[in-house]
């Protein structure tokens, strides 16, 4: 067996079997396999792609480079949820705390933002002090003592995915569904979880812009996911307006806060909510979402859910007195509103430029290298279906850079005015379950 | 333009144009594209393809990576050979001396051999002293001299050729239709040449084994000479059994001693005479092949063209002794024939397996640091079509290795004989001309 030998199989369409996948993960992870060799094979596989038996290999695969979590120790289900990505996607901040009040174990494993959207990481270092750099056996006694915990990945585990996860970005290979099924999967397989809820985010934010190809994904992941023994719930939800009303690491912070006191927005409370009650389902606290849906009301509105929250910051050494009162931090040097040009009804958002728009603003990365201010960002004041007059508040702007008035003004052509509302894509779309 | 937008677009199947062809091949050969992303756009090249104009336009940019020949100071038209590789095929060794009899330059720039295909420095370099590392100073001036000289490629003309090949060669992306061309014509258009005649080899011991792939290729071949200006002809000829009978370096150098003093096998010598007519014809020498046979059947049999190879030696250093006298050459060790397990009719030969038994007898390269035995390899007393008789010699082979009994003995199955004979494949097949 030779990597010649792989590359030109999978180049002539042929399936590759458990042992030649191995052969080109390990290899390639051991620096056995040159970067030039594992790129012309990552070709191969994204324009030939992979069978469900291929990519449960691949995944399996790649867990396997490293190390594991072990937290069968720990009392209670652990199940953990994650996002393809967009943009003001909060709810791994509302959502880890509020399902830990149930009595499920709620290990989460988060990344970084890149280009237009956002990472959960950099929206919890947003408070100051907040570590997210945890040893695993520091993490692990946190979900003992408060069933929650976010932190980043580290080198220990799956090191095979973030080797090979560098090399796609550069070599134009990332857009594979099997490719992301095998990176997605990898990292929750190595938490050793009971049950996994999947958010796959579609439409002009997400990663994914069709329904068809977001619902294959979703597919997909929950295919492999129950090959490699993971309960898995996969659900396809909305992204073609920001979720929630909050963009930028701090303002979501926030927004997050409010909602975990029973102030957030809609369409943010529906996804969270909605996702955690396939948690509990997961965990069998209930049998029913409704169930689910209710006892996690029950967590906000009783002060519980805020409360995790609290201690989770307090233990990753984040300081509470800007989540007790946000307005304690410090404001950005401008802030200037985007003010609608005409009357008549907000029938779209050019979501992955609102993204963009909050990367020149300072508040994200164009390449891994750069530094973030937390404070830069924008909320909406409209969300698509909403009713606006000519000079009114689209959008607030927040940043240091004198740059503002320019991204504001280029931000304009991101809102579309028409004379008659539109219906707005259903939020929550299909659902697919491995139970 | 950055190379990840256009590995993105080749991947997507689109077309690019010669600004982005030119981005990646100069990019990569001045280093400042790094091998993986050059290995991730040649595997979508490899799957993808490549039309026309953008074939054209990569052999363009690859030729001019770096110098090219100035011949244009030599009297008389400069006409030059290329072969796609084959076993046995010491065509270029008769027709470079041959062709310059008649007032042609062949300037001729050749490969080393790889695998069980041989290359026409190893076999010029089995002649001892005979050396293929010319300056282009020496080389033109042989060139003025004698009309002919044989030398390997320098690494000013093409560059972009050699790292690329390399990198093709490493990544499973060599067998690709429009890379082939490109890499064979980047280098015949270096040499600035009047006209090309082209032998596409097809069959079991060709690169292409089929008539399709190798018609395709000598079509793509051509249409690319014209879009690049240079007058080519390409033959497809039949590798289905090694040319001539003889296969190993110091023994194909000695039947093409033989086949320039006359006696050369029918075969080798109606593919050297109709390549070498197809020649003097783009030379406008003669106005129809059949002119050009007699013109070149005649130079043989008046010593010219023997007397042309013997001063080509001399220029280039080789010790003609064992021109003059072949059989002062030193022997293998080993000597043992192959015979015939049954009475019957040879109806096939396995030419590849025939080109890796030259390899193990120590005649050949598996990867490019071996060294070479020029005297190993095995001579053929039946060719196809021929009646044998139980017991009779098939072929005999020759190497100082005593493993050559176990190599005789793998070899019996590459020997198929049956009761009855058969009609072989046609010896020249199709042709194209760009004139």
């Amino acid at each position: 067996m030779t990597a010649l030998e792989i590359i030109a199989k999978k180049r002539d369409g042929e399936k590759l079997d458990r042992d030649e996948i191995e052969f080109m993960v390990l290899g390639y992870t051991r620096a056995r396999i040159p970067d030039y060799q594992m790129a012309a094979w990552l070709m191969a596989v994204y324009l030939n792609g992979m069978d469900a038996r291929e990519t449960a290999a691949m995944t399996e695969t790649m867990l396997h480079s490293g190390q594991q979590l072990s937290l069968s120790s720990l009392p209670g289900p652990k199940i953990d949820k994650h996002s393809t990505g967009g943009v003001g996607d909060k709810v791994s901040l509302i959502l880890a705390p509020l399902v830990a009040c149930t009595g499920v174990v709620v290990p989460m494993i988060s990344g970084r933002g890149l280009g237009h959207s956002g990472g959960t990481l950099d929206k919890l270092e947003a408070i100051p002090g907040f570590s997210t750099r945890l040893s695993l056996r520091q993490f692990t006694s946190q979900l003992r003592e408060i069933g929650v915990g976010m932190m980043g990945q580290t080198r220990k585990v799956v090191p095979a995915d973030r080797k090979i996860y560098a090399l796609r970005d550069a070599t134009s290979t990332i857009a594979s569904i099997p490719l992301i099924i095998a990176s997605i999967l990898c990292k929750k397989l190595a938490e050793n979880l009971d049950g996994l809820v999947l958010d796959i985010k579609t439409g002009n934010g997400a990663f994914m812009s069709t329904r068809e190809e977001s619902s294959a994904l979703a597919e997909g992941l929950v295919a492999t996911a129950k090959r490699n023994r993971l309960e898995t719930v996969a659900v396809v939800t909305d992204m073609n307006q920001p979720l929630g009303l909050a963009v930028g690491n701090w303002l979501e912070t926030h927004e997050a806060i409010r909602a975990l006191q029973g102030e957030g927005p809609t369409d943010l409370m529906r996804v969270t909510l909605h996702l955690g009650a396939h948690m509990l389902r997961l965990a069998k606290k209930v049998q029913k979402i409704e169930q689910g849906l209710d006892e996690l009301e029950g967590k906000i509105a009783n002060g519980e859910a805020f409360e995790r929250f609290m201690r989770m910051v307090q233990m990753q050494g984040g300081d509470n007195r800007f989540i007790r009162n946000p307005h304690l931090y410090p404001p950005s040097d401008f802030e200037i509103c985007l003010d609608a040009p005409q009357s008549g009804y907000l029938v779209g958002i050019d979501t992955q430029a609102i993204g963009r728009a909050v990367v020149h603003l300072g508040g994200g990365r164009e390449t891994v290298k750069d530094t973030i201010d937390p404070k830069a960002g924008l909320i909406l004041d409209k969300k698509i279906g909403d009713r606006v007059e000519k000079g009114a508040t689209l959008a607030r702007l927040f940043s240091d850079r004198p740059s503002i008035e320019e991204i504001a003004k280029q931000l304009r052509s991101a809102f579309s005015i028409l004379p008659k509302p539109v219906t707005p894509a259903p939020l929550i779309g299909e659902e697919f379950s491995s139970v």
